[in-house]
């Protein structure tokens, strides 16, 4: 099929299940330029916008004012961070939907600690057709399915960082909340997905029981089950299938959470502490690996595991071949996840008993940390 | 969905179109271990064998036993014409399905001219269930409808040249044989597909022109309309459609052409001459590439555009996929085609008029080259 061949719309009726597809759903619409359906009534995005100019955002604006609040906050606290850590200032580029939204895309490239770090935010107002509206339903029974269309409103907070050092591991976050709206602006449907992952090419166990740990007792003020369920989830879908292998050692993840799991003001509470966590969670590890020893063996190493990452997110990832196949999207942002550089041997195999040969053990049989 | 939910049978019922699912195939099937239906009558690897060795292999044999012949023979002539300009030996490892069929991989890493050369075989034997059967009947209307299953056989050479040298293009050829077997052996739907295309990180237009040129001259032997609408065919195919760029410059690319197009023959007699004309489309340009002074940024610019390699490798191409998702494959062999080592740089853009400006605007728009 020719580029000119696909369809101009955009793909919501992709057969794929809807699981993480919204993780770059704000990068790909960026460009789409779709208009949402004219009516008398105005749209959603510019009843926010002037809620916004009116009354800035407090605790009884609409979920979707506090959700774009929120993870701006938490993008700036933690690039701040990083850039303390590295001595080095992300790269900022800051884009507007023509509709309403848009997003910020932070990186930095070849800093002194990190090979590649992106931390990304982006908003989308846009509509959703019949026939996204029919699907969507399987998992969010609230969803209108007597409309034609529906506004819709995602944003999410994204972030991989891959540092130099074969000895400290890479991470990923992402966490974003999804709704449709009333003809009075009003929220129909809702959910929120998201979760974090550690992805280390050497294995101290220290960290991963810290990584788990940090992470679970964030899970376990809201619920007592999330932090079992959501690290079961992220072992399985952080999967490279075809190897047999998962990704890394797992966190959590979780998608469509709505009124079916908890109110939404116990999602958002949830959601909230999982960015807060980021931090407490990997800076103390990357700490005490950033300056660690190592030689060309272990950067070698590196390099084959971060093929692995590419392969997993090139061919998984269903959110990323989502974005990618949705004409006009932003490539950049969707691809910042990748690392810098990767590498493919073929059959490589590390000495059995080596550093690199546990690794695989416990990609190959997830373990439980803590 | 976790590895071990993976459906354990194959899934011929992919809902992608057939187009190129067949280059891996073979290597896919490897370890699949999927059983021929046991009958009263011999398989047709059982006749195979027999026939093998009773009276050697003719142009009387069988079409699947003259196309195993001629693939290792030019697998053999490749390799060792690829190992005389290298001066090292590839690594040859040797499969065998235990229901007829097998492969040999050959692979060149870390070469004197090649980081990384992959020259592959593989012959399959297996059963095709009836909802395959219908699937592919969309392009094949001699496929039998009224039958449980099928026996198929599979057969292919696949290469992928990636050289050292910026200035040196990467080269990548298929050529396949695919047929069902009626149950006393003849032959039910057969169908022929591959091609040859070029994918350079500077371009000189003397190689372009030459490497079309030579293929043009083998494809107006047997039909004028050919080059023409297979050079087309291949652009669209190898296209990385997220970035409105094609892999590279091209060449031909075919599926599915059988007694709809020409008799089998004929065809037969395109493909071996496909093969034939390998080494003269791209000998010439490897000679006078590979020794080209180069820089840091000239190498650079190489890794990034081996970075879009391997997305397409990854992301579009549907034989890859495929195999992927294929349980139980031969993953190594079907990953023999990814570059050793790629990149991705956040927003990288060349300058306006440069070298690799122009290669960008050439893959924007393709050239016809004679």
């Amino acid at each position: 099929m020719s580029y000119s061949s696909l369809p101009s719309s955009i793909p919501w009726y992709d057969p794929t299940p809807v699981e993480n597809t919204v993780e770059h759903l704000s990068e790909s619409l960026q460009a789409t330029g779709e208009e949402p359906q004219k009516t008398e009534a105005p749209t959603i995005a510019e009843r926010d916008n002037l809620l916004k100019r009116e009354s800035g955002i407090t605790s009884s604006s609409p979920m979707r004012l506090r959700m774009e609040a929120l993870i701006k906050e938490h993008q700036k606290k933690i690039v701040a961070e990083l850039e303390k850590l590295d001595g080095n200032k992300f790269k900022v580029d800051t884009w507007d939907r023509p509709n309403g939204g848009g997003g910020i895309t932070c990186v930095l490239q070849e800093g002194d600690i990190f090979e590649k770090a992106g931390v990304n935010t982006s908003v989308v107002y846009g509509t959703l057709p019949r026939a996204a509206i029919a699907r969507m339903r399987a998992n969010h029974k609230a969803l209108d399915p007597d409309v034609d269309s529906l506004e819709f409103f995602a944003a999410g907070l994204s972030l991989v960082l891959h540092p130099h050092n074969p000895m400290a591991p890479t991470v990923h976050l992402n966490y974003r909340y999804f709704e449709t709206a009333n003809s009075d602006g009003t929220s129909n449907a809702w959910w929120y997905g998201g979760g974090c992952d550690l992805t280390p090419c050497y294995l101290f166990d220290e960290d991963a029981i810290h990584f788990h740990k940090t992470i679970k007792e964030a899970c376990d003020k809201h619920d007592k089950t999330y932090y079992p369920r959501f690290k079961k989830w992220c072992d399985n879908y952080f999967s490279n299938k075809h190897r047999g292998e998962t990704r890394g050692i797992g966190g959590i993840f979780f998608d469509d959470l709505d009124e079916a799991e908890k109110d939404r003001e116990q999602l958002f509470a949830f959601v909230g502490d999982g960015l807060e966590t980021f931090l407490p969670s990997y800076m103390p590890i990357i700490q005490r690996r950033k300056d660690m020893q190592y030689g060309e063996q272990e950067k070698q190493w590196q390099q084959l595991r971060r093929g692995r990452y590419v392969e997993f997110n090139l061919v998984h990832d269903r959110g990323t071949s989502f974005g990618l196949n949705t004409p006009g999207s932003r490539v950049e942002s969707i691809l910042m996840s990748l690392p810098l550089t990767a590498r493919w041997q073929y059959m490589h195999e590390p000495a059995k008993g080596s550093k690199e040969d546990r690794l695989l053990s416990v990609l190959k049989a997830p373990v439980d940390w803590i």
